[in-house]
């Protein structure tokens, strides 16, 4: 297994490198993110952050202070030259995660939002602004000039099953798949692709997806999903909810797979995974 | 009242800039600082060490969570380009700090301990090796080019008196002293210079300072002090258990005050800077 992580949500706190994206998965895949929150680690305290606050510093970006010593360590690395594939690879070692973390480039790329007060950072968007705003564009500036991160195109041409997470199309998977490469080598794939759509009944069960793509124009649907993927997507499990869209689906010529895709607890998330691999064919 | 503050001791840890010295002034005169250590700040916890420890950095420097903040601020500041004495009018500011602090200088001085097994950085032999190596020589690296930091010339010169207090006179007192231009300013003065002897008895009440005199060929006792700071000082301040020496200290052409020193409590702290104003003659 790879996780192929976004890189585009990355910021900058009091001189801090935050990479919001790989610390998840990094923390997730530890054992210690925060369960509650799906992010941060569990039972972290917020001493630091308080005190930044009393040197004036803004603490709407709710940095614990377990966390901030994943920043300082990334940081520190950085300033010595180490990309950020190196630094996943130092925090996944010392964690002991056996699951390679594979930011998707070293280059930087910065998602930016487009709202009635113009463009935003992503976290200014997401967080400060707690996702409230109208999205009326995005753009990834950087993402150009930037390139596939080590193993990241071997990982995404050689499993035998690529997963597309339940995540958000435009600023988590959009933003992997648009360095360039990335999404031809998904198209090139024989092998199989499967994807769990974020949407459930017209919404996202988290986060904002569901807005960003009514403010893009994209139908919020497993079939807005679909239509997302098409180019490289082989099955899509939608929820049990959506079960009328299979049709719709499988018209853009990717097999649905119906199922509870819902994760509520440690167990209704093994048993989609489980799904997913089937579905995909490989159990 | 302006504080002159050592920053010979200043070190680096993960990238952070720590400046001991400055950070005891300033969390002493904000009222937060540990009242048992004399260093750090009161009940702070140690979460993100614990998981700089895991990532596996050294940990034998004590960085509390709330003292990070002051490090983590430090950093972005000079990052900016701030200097170290911007730095300290920043931190005090925020902290309701209405003394002046004011670092010796603003260019780096480090100061370094040669011992049996060579030259170790001031934080290595003090804290990491806790500084039970014997001391053969001191240096302070950086010194020739330092000039004294904006506003210590300017303090040293016109403050009613200067009050050297009872700290380590080689490397806390005696770096501020190494600064050029800063002894001669003391040397220059008419207004008094008073001294409170760190030496009691023969030893010192906290720290290595009498294990460093003795490597050095230094006589370990107020005689020794009032030997150290002879070229400028007015009056000093030593124990009553030291009365003894109060005549071998006149010799030098140095008045002696006998007082009780040992600083117990808020009360004794109090009446003792009261009694060394009042040798200075300000009381």
């Amino acid at each position: 297994m790879t996780a192929v992580v976004n890189t585009g949500d990355d910021a900058e706190f009091y001189g801090l490198l935050v990479s919001p994206d790989v610390d998840i998965v990094l923390y997730t895949l530890a054992g210690l993110v925060d369960p509650d929150q799906g992010w941060g680690v569990r039972e972290d305290s917020f001493h630091t952050l308080e005190m930044l606050g009393r040197y004036g510093q803004e603490t709407w970006f709710r940095l614990g202070d377990r966390d901030l010593a994943t920043h300082i360590y990334r940081t520190y690395l950085s300033r010595q030259g180490a990309r950020p594939s190196e630094v996943a690879e130092a925090l996944r070692r010392h964690l002991g995660v056996v699951v390679p973390i594979r930011p998707m480039s070293d280059q930087p790329v910065r998602t930016q939002v487009r709202t009635r007060d113009g463009w935003l950072a992503f976290q200014d968007y997401f967080v400060k602004r707690r996702a409230a705003d109208e999205v009326l564009d995005i753009r990834l500036a950087g993402i150009e000039a930037a390139q596939p991160g080590p193993g990241v195109i071997n990982a995404l041409e050689r499993a035998e099953v690529v997963v597309v997470c339940p995540s958000n199309p435009l600023v988590s998977i959009g933003t992997i798949l648009a360095v360039p490469g990335v999404r031809e080598a998904l198209c090139q794939r024989t092998l199989p692709i499967v994807a769990v759509s974020p949407i459930v009944a017209g919404a996202t069960i988290k986060g904002p997806a569901d807005r960003m793509m009514r403010g893009l124009g994209m139908e919020v649907s497993a079939v807005g999903i679909a239509e997302t993927y098409r180019d490289f997507l082989d099955v899509l499990v939608l929820d049990e909810q959506d079960r009328a869209l299979r049709g719709r689906v499988e018209e853009l010529g990717i097999r649905a797979v119906v199922a509870d895709t819902i994760m509520r607890d440690a167990a209704a998330k093994a048993q989609l995974a489980g799904i997913t691999l089937q579905a995909a064919g490989l159990r």
